[in-house]
């Protein structure tokens, strides 16, 4: 573990921790330390803060964080991340992301290995990645009355208790169907992996400038997934279905009605994720989807 | 088109139209003359009868077909068949299906030749098929607080707008797994062309005896559909999960509590169907499915 | 261990190990000297005697083992069962399945638990479960010119490097449609988690008496798997496509022609598995699929 | 039609008709007089002048084509496209396509309309679109043993009798996997609606940069089809597996040994597709698809 003052280009360290999750106090109050005695300024979240009892630290709101801190190391899950990046886009703070619990898709850096792993991303060490995020805002007789940023995916579905939905789905412009089904999720590479892969959608790497449309549970069966280049401005009208809403990473708007139309876009932010020098993208994939594993799933004949 | 009167072993025939159908009442009140002039009684479920103004003939509820008609012509689409077969199934009475709009998998015969066909299949001219049903009835801390029949199928499944839901099934007391998914499908081979194939699952055959567990949007990518004898007991239970709820045949139920179990078995009744002679499954699979359009997906690249 | 004689149904005992094994000789020995102690003839499998030198038993052809012993104990994987297993059906001589290496779906006791479970069951300790076979056979200009039986599935397909073939699939003297596809899977429930379930079929249990189509590749996409009752005949035609072949158990027969046929139906004889007492097949399936892993997908987003 | 002398960017007209196609030597000729017509010179691609009996205008060699005439008229399927684009496309010669049969998805104008709006396109009234190709070499003791250029495709499969291949998959020098399947496709966006599609994989819009990967009945059910940037450096090595080939636009090279690499990337060539002011994509996969016919695949249950 480095234990002397490093040059650093981020001199703002602002620290966030996953929200009701016991354990991770004493860590990051450590981490916090060695941070200092790098000779970096170390901020929290004020939730954070609030929740460990960090008290020697200043305690700052995300959009604090945004102008204030260089880099914020978050702690906790793929769902933290996804949290404090719509917060911080705006700003381009870079994060680095701690894996508390499971491994995540973008949490790659081991809970156990955020002592020594953290000094070496501050002191220069890592590699650095952009993903997309996301813009949605929903539009009633013309004008727009909710907008909110998506880092994984726009969800549209009926309720679990209401007969199938209808939308009516253009790109740029120019109609492409009109989907019955539960559901459609437009999804970013990085919601790729969640939600979208469970409707059988399929993997985009991080890098693929695109979105892919995933139709969930579609009746015609020839209504596949389908990625389009992500400066395609989607629009997803409701056409019929009782009690559909729209969830923007699971964060649900229920006053959906008739006719209303979703319109989706590649927003201007990014979120910046700084990894580990070697990362791979396809080791989290193996690790995550079991690709590394050697068990097979059926014998072959010949055994 | 027979204008004579002919031997039938079914004495008195029940007429059923879809609610709120236009253009039905004409229709069904001809069929209901050519049905009497070949010296079968003719009686109209209650509901149609005031719908359409069927005056001179007896109006039945559903219970009273059961016990009064021997066969029902319904016409309508497959929701209808569903709905009087449901009903009419404690009692045995087979079922006739007339499709109005789109053809149906179970409404077999096409609306245009009904005046036509009807009579063929009440003179004896027809072949039989039995339907499985299932029974499903809901405990909660051991005892039961509800009971449902389904055609199609019973679906446990997460409202649109909370997470993921985690079922704990059970296989005639054997534990099969956890599984953590937007819901489950418990479907019936005549459920299995419809919202089961939307999630993916297989089609059933309507005389297999079986009955098909089809995960909808299943976490874990292994959680595939599985075929079970139609003699196993399914039970479900709510582990976690906002806003759960159970569909029959799409009639929700919507209080469930975690710690709830849903059973799902076979029914000891069936729905008998009476269809033309040479009446083909897969004739109707190749129209519905366009299984029989030579128009091919994509060209030959010998093109 | 048991090491004091036994009274047994199962008078006579086979031992068959996998072909080039290496380390299975000196256990099958050790095991064949345990049952010898109980009181029970042992006789081996005559290429297993020869491979790994088991000079003190009489060495037995399949068909002998099928008329002289009572039960077979087979070493291996999935696919030495399903060889044995084809070949002892005729006589109905149950199976014990032992896994050398990766648990397998039907070979379900643990190598290193052999010599204490096997004389468990020899001792009338099991589980019985029956398996079902197919058995095919090939018509050129209405003659028989071929015959095999298949535990796992009978494949029809194209090989690499031709074009799409064109099968023309009957059932029951029934049409059910064209297909163009890379070709046809026809599978047992025992096949249904092997070849079939890697081309998106569904998963049969055991006891489901139903075989499953699962088209490869299909030019349609709503050529969906379909499963039949286990009585149902299926002929599959060769239409068109070059270099068509056909595999049983993944042995092919490789001199089709066009215009050839290839009917399959259920065998009249089935294979008998002994399980020891508390056997599940849905464990089986929680360890094969990764269902009991708890490590998720995806986290949460509330994570 | 236009029977006067026009300003086209266009001062030479090569036309391709489909090889062996009865019926289009007729209509080629009265094109070629209508082409002539309009005061631009025509050319026919060899082999067709040959078939249809061209004689009145010079035959030319596909590379003679890309190096004397400025746009290339094609009559055929996408199959016919696919061949002289990959011929052409070193060329930088945009095609028109019309469709003889059935509507194609590049080959966009129906034969029956093609007197008519081949002169407007002429005229300078179309929309430009550029589809990418694949290049490819097999590599074989680190040494290049063959090329290969692909429109659609790049397919690794194993030969329909025997086992399953193992395939080592690495992406810009970092490793992926190791698959077991069937094969393992590589395609372009032209490419994700034909064999792609019939192996589960998703639609990639046309000016998706974009490649993607869809494994051919993988063991591990997780090996879901990935989305990769364009620039990627796909290299396919064949670590086991029997008669194991590689397709380009299914053309086969049939003698891989083990240890071969196939090397898959982006070509610096791309073919420039002319279409008719008005195209829509998504109109022609609403065809292809079926996605605009309103008759579903089940009646709702309300009916």
């Amino acid at each position: 573990m480095q234990t002397q003052k490093i040059y650093s280009q981020f001199k703002t360290v602002a620290l966030v921790g996953r929200s009701q999750t016991p354990g991770i106090g004493e860590p990051l109050i450590a981490l916090a330390q060695t941070i200092s005695k790098l000779g970096l300024a170390v901020v929290f979240e004020a939730q954070t803060a609030q929740e460990i009892g960090a008290s020697g630290y200043p305690a700052l709101l995300p959009d604090e964080i945004g102008t204030r801190a260089d880099v914020a190391v978050v702690l906790g899950g793929d769902g933290t991340m996804l949290g404090i990046g719509r917060q911080l886009a705006p700003y381009g703070t870079p994060l680095i992301g701690i894996n508390h619990g499971r491994l995540g898709f973008i949490t790659d850096i081991p809970f156990k290995d955020m002592q020594e792993v953290v000094p070496q991303l501050l002191a220069g060490s890592f590699e650095r990645e952009e993903r997309m995020l996301l813009e949605s805002r929903i539009m009633r007789d013309g004008e727009p009355i909710y907008h909110a940023v998506a880092f994984n995916d726009v969800v549209v579905n009926r309720s679990g208790f209401s007969g199938m939905a209808e939308l009516r789905v253009n790109v740029d412009g120019r109609f492409m169907y009109n989907q019955r089904s539960d559901g459609l999720i437009v999804s970013t590479p990085t919601g790729s992996t969640a939600y979208a892969l469970s409707s059988n959608g399929p993997i985009l790497h991080p890098q693929l400038k695109g979105i892919v449309l995933v139709p969930i549970a579609p009746h015609a069966l020839s209504n596949r997934p389908i990625v389009l280049p992500d400066d395609c401005k989607v629009s997803i009208q409701i056409v019929s279905g009782r009690d559909v809403n729209v969830n923007f990473d699971m964060q649900s708007f229920t006053s959906l009605e008739l006719g209303d139309v979703i319109e989706v876009r590649r927003s201007r932010h990014t979120v910046t994720v700084l990894h580990p020098v070697g990362y791979s993208y396809y080791a989290t994939l193996r690790k995550k989807l079991h690709w590394n594993e050697h068990p097979s799933l059926h014998d072959d004949p010949e055994d």
